[in-house]
């Protein structure tokens, strides 16, 4: 039974709670109860911890059975594949000096997997890697990886720093590193999962125990990584006044980030402290606000109905995001509106952000105010042209602008798609703006306008800023703009960051080809870790007084992670803009500065070929270019620190926008 | 005309030799002259260094010509083509915060290569990057190569650190760095190659001045580099005792590596010394040996005949060498000689390797001597079987080591491929050997011997050993030898080393796909650089005692590379084997213990699919698997630092030798 939902058609994976079990005969049992006491699933060792294969060596008689769990028999294949999360042998170590070990574990783990896909379980849990040296453990599990049908393997991660100080009797289910030497968990994912070549069947399970959390940033690096559960150790809860477990709150806000990147928590560990009795079966909240639940009737109900607080505590997901839910981490080619006709629909869509529209109006608005003086409002006639008018959105706002205003204007709107021209001509007749109005047909770049503007009004703005070819479009429109004209927007800029993105990554890499990886997509970033504040990269100035510089740009950053940070993986950049409307009046989705609850722009990702590997403290060396040829633009980009990378999509081989 | 021959049949590109020059605007008579002083080729600038672009603008009638060094009807285009290297503006710095100045750059560079494209030159030489900061004058040059007809384009980079102390008045040829810091040149140039993706048409021209060299092991890294020209300043001359001009003993033996790996040498400068007149023009030798000419036609005629007299004083290449020229740095499928048969041409080959058999005569020479003392002499015949007896190599080798001590022998000869089977008894009817030698077509893993043998003999190794399953076969074999029996081989060991190889890189790399990165190739390694000691991998050692562990293998290795060497790149590791025949006869291919005049076995490379880079002082962990399977044997391989790489040849998905 999922957890509380958050809202109606809560769909999010990290609703459902597991457990986590020792091993046990009689699974048909163990599993009734924990589901009856409200869990999801659970998880616990497929084979009876003391097997050895090195001791069975006699048995050549065919007669050896593996000590398993329980068979399809005992639970049904369905019960096997919905209920239950395989553990592997926490004993097994591939990387031991112990060569009977070794080859034991590499022999139980293929056993293991191979038992566990028999059962089509979805996911089986690999113990933790014992420290640093983890090479013949990756050799294996990559084997594994390259035949295996579609069970993930989770591997498990301790989240905090090892910390040989701190005695730990929970080294059974731990996966601490041994060896007493501190070492980054991240690091001996990374290493595992570069070894194993990011393989999309390969994600992480995150031990989450008693000791203090690793910084905000440190922690924020996984939600760009393939965790699929948190494993939350009952020492890791505190007792609150009236002996209910309860989190602290980084651990409570660190639960809210899996709930928000559909993680699944799974329970683990005993009961710390005997919960105090009480006459009733009922959930109440201390003065904290505090969930808890008065007698359990298992002895880790408690801590479940607290975790079942804390996601039902988060409310449901404002309507924005429920729209955007299924746009989530994925990919999308960007518009060509210069090259290809837009589509009723995509006009439609557009148009129903009114966010961007009422800036646009004030804008319109300050503008008109700026440029014709009260006493010359009724008898000056401002000439505006909306260039890329579309189905007109942009001509209304300014034609509400001037009523606001109260000043006279004369409007051009001009379109080159012929498709959103009739729509045009239908909503001036409509609207009785047929005085108001003249819809110009043609492309901006090459219309003869019969008057200049003082005002040019446009929404040519991709993700990027620049990358739908604005700068383009206007520098050809400028030929009719007054010399004292305004444009409307009068500059904007691109912006960019690195990111971890390994979902977006395996999504690009699925395509086997160089194309994929030097093309840019418009995507809602998801499970993505912002590793560092985003820098400027390109600016335009409109209208275009250095006409001689033309519109290609060159732009070299230098981005420092948070030391606090640790190593990263920078699978690529995610790019946005920001634009000066007039003014103050600002429009853009630079996370830092964004206009709050506007839908029309997601961010675009840019992704590297190979991930770039970032140890703590190396500075990031990234360059951009915006690069012109005569019937196209294009990026090109590349990393110089801490390693070079190749240069991507040169000369626009793979991704460019035509003119 | 060449540098006078080394020997018979001289085809190495060093027996050229080229001369820089200024731009002239008579470059009929400049090359005429030069060719006529004895250089093979000239490098000079293709168009008038004050030209800018931007001092064109107001050209816009279409009547400009760029100021070239000469046209197309000055040479003709095969004058051009076989005699001109181009030399690209060296005041052009794409990386400059001179905008105007870095847009001039990359249009004249865009000009000049277009240019020298037109006139089919072979090659043009790129100016220095101004520093460490080269990522838009990489990007441009990349663009450049995507499109480039099959011109190669050099870039310069001065062979020694940069020495800001030193005042430099070679600046405008020297390539020299700016900005008075010190930086690895190899740094500049594995830089620019990344950043242009190992592109095969962007290769190497090393700039030599008066400064000290870097350490050997420095200098040794740009062997494994594509080095197409050392360009040699008059100024790095010495003036001998006679005052002609000559080279200290450091830079000598760096023009030898040169002429041993085919770069071409390029004179630079200005006569730096009078040289004495002298009555008649002939060439003369003072006592230490070194070459000098008398009486110059040419200011730089000195310095010609000094290289000149260098490269013939390394005699003819040796007869082995001559052999192998064919087979340097080509990439041949190692044999599969336990699935395919071999040719008779195959077996040929082989016999004809006279150091090998002796080694074998050897061993079997004292393995009889150690097994039965002279007074048993003639009572005892000792049982020899040869196992893969191929057409009877390793028969006659045993039977001379019979004769030569007086011992009895009866022979087996096994061989599994039947048409070396007919040779076979051919070979001991020509030899009158019926009562000595049994032939037994079979494949010794399955064969019944009729008895046990005292003595295995195999010649079953490859490059790397283990690697034509020489483990597998004895094991099959050891059946039939005695508890107390001799294996000729007793035990081998493959080894390992870590190696620059930018040829083979970009030979491996062009078949476009995984399989030929996971594969192991043999060859003839040539522009290699070894950057450290070999390591040994996996020892297999027979009579195998230890059966139970079978022929699985994990070995973990790190490599330090020496810390005078500076930061490298590694592409592959080049794979060899020591086999111990008996006691202390051995035979191998490890290069510090190589057995001399053996040419039966090349090397082996391992490749990598991308390069690692290794910073200077970091070491570099590997790890080598050898795998087993029912039908087949593999290696897998890894890079664990400074970065992990994926794991190889996962399950033998490219590469494997069946069983």
């Amino acid at each position: 039974m999922p957890l509380v939902q958050r809202g109606p058609g809560d769909k999010s994976d990290s609703r459902y709670c597991g457990v986590e079990s020792g091993f046990e005969d009689d699974v048909a049992h163990l599993l009734a109860s924990n589901l009856s006491a409200g869990f999801d699933f659970m998880v616990f060792p497929l084979i009876e911890p003391n097997y050895r294969p090195s001791l069975h060596k006699v048995d050549h008689g065919g007669d050896f059975v593996l000590p398993v769990s329980g068979s399809d028999l005992i639970l049904s294949p369905s019960q096997w594949s919905s209920h239950v999360v395989g553990k592997i042998s926490s004993w097994i170590d591939l990387d031991s000096v112990d060569e009977v070990l070794r080859l034991d574990s590499e022999i139980t783990l293929k056993q293991e997997i191979a038992w566990a896909s028999h059962l089509s379980l979805q996911a089986c849990i690999l113990p933790s890697p014992r420290g640093a040296h983890c090479g013949n453990y990756a050799r294996c599990i990559n084997q594994i990886l390259q035949g295996l049908n579609n069970m993930q393997l989770w591997l498990r991660i301790p989240l905090e720093k090892s910390d040989p100080d701190v005695d730990d009797n929970t080294s059974e289910n731990s996966g601490h590193l041994g060896g007493g030497r501190v070492i980054d968990a991240w690091e001996m994912w990374n290493t595992f999962r570069l070894l194993c070549e990011h393989h999309c069947q390969l994600s992480l399970a995150l031990d989450i125990f008693r000791s203090s959390l690793p910084s905000a940033n440190s922690l924020g690096r996984w939600f760009g990584e393939p965790v699929r559960a948190a494993i939350v150790h009952t020492n890791s809860f505190l007792t609150n006044a009236k002996g209910f477990p309860c989190l602290s709150k980084p651990h409570q806000k660190l639960m809210t980030g899996f709930f928000n990147h559909s993680v699944q928590i799974i329970l683990s560990g005993k009961l710390q402290r005997k919960v105090p009795p009480v006459s009733s079966e009922h959930l109440g909240a201390d003065h904290d606000g505090n969930c808890f639940e008065v007698m359990p009737s298992d002895p880790l109900r408690p801590y479940l109905n607290y975790i079942g607080c804390l996601y039902q505590k988060m409310g449901p997901l404002p309507e924005q995001e429920r729209f955007e839910l299924n746009y989530r981490d994925f990919l999308q080619s960007p518009l060509q509106p210069l090259m290809d006709n837009l589509e009723a629909q995509t006009y439609e869509t557009f148009e129903k952000d009114t966010v961007k529209y009422s800036q646009y109006q004030r804008a319109v608005h300050k503008a008109l105010l700026d440029r014709i003086p009260d006493e010359k409002a009724s008898s000056v006639i401002t000439v505006l042209m909306v260039v890329g008018a579309g189905r007109g959105p942009l001509v209304r706002a300014s034609l509400q602008a001037a009523e606001e205003t109260g000043r006279k204007l004369k409007v051009y709107a001009v379109e080159k798609n012929p498709n959103a021209v009739v729509t045009l001509h239908s909503l001036i007749k409509i609207e009785g703006w047929e005085n108001l109005v003249t819809v110009v047909s043609s492309d901006m770049r090459c219309w003869d306008a019969p008057e200049k503007a003082d005002i040019l009004v446009s929404e040519l703005l991709g993700s990027f800023g620049d990358n739908e070819l604005s700068p383009e479009c206007l520098d050809g429109a400028q030929r009719f703009l007054k010399p004292d004209g305004i444009s409307i927007p009068s500059s904007y800029t691109s912006f960019i960051q690195p990111v971890t993105a390994s979902r977006l990554y395996n999504d690009v890499r699925s395509h086997k080809d160089m194309q994929h990886f030097e093309t840019a997509y418009v995507v809602k970033l998801h499970r993505v870790a912002r590793l560092a504040p985003s820098q400027p990269v390109f600016t335009f100035v409109h209208p275009n007084n250095s006409t001689e510089k033309g519109n290609q740009r060159y732009k070299k950053m230098l981005f420092e992670i948070p030391s606090d940070t640790g190593s990263t993986l920078v699978h690529g950049f995610a790019g946005y803009f920001d634009a000066t409307l007039y003014k103050d009046v600002h429009l853009g989705i630079e996370p830092s500065t964004a206009t709050p609850n506007m839908f029309s722009w997601f961010a675009i990702f840019f992704p590297l070929r190979s991930p770039i590997y970032l140890p703590s403290g190396s500075p990031l060396g990234v360059h951009f270019w915006r690069c012109c040829g005569a019937t196209k633009v294009w990026y090109e980009w590349c990393i110089t620190a801490p390693t070079p990378s190749p240069i991507h999509n040169s000369n626009g081989r793979s991704y460019w926008v035509g003119l």
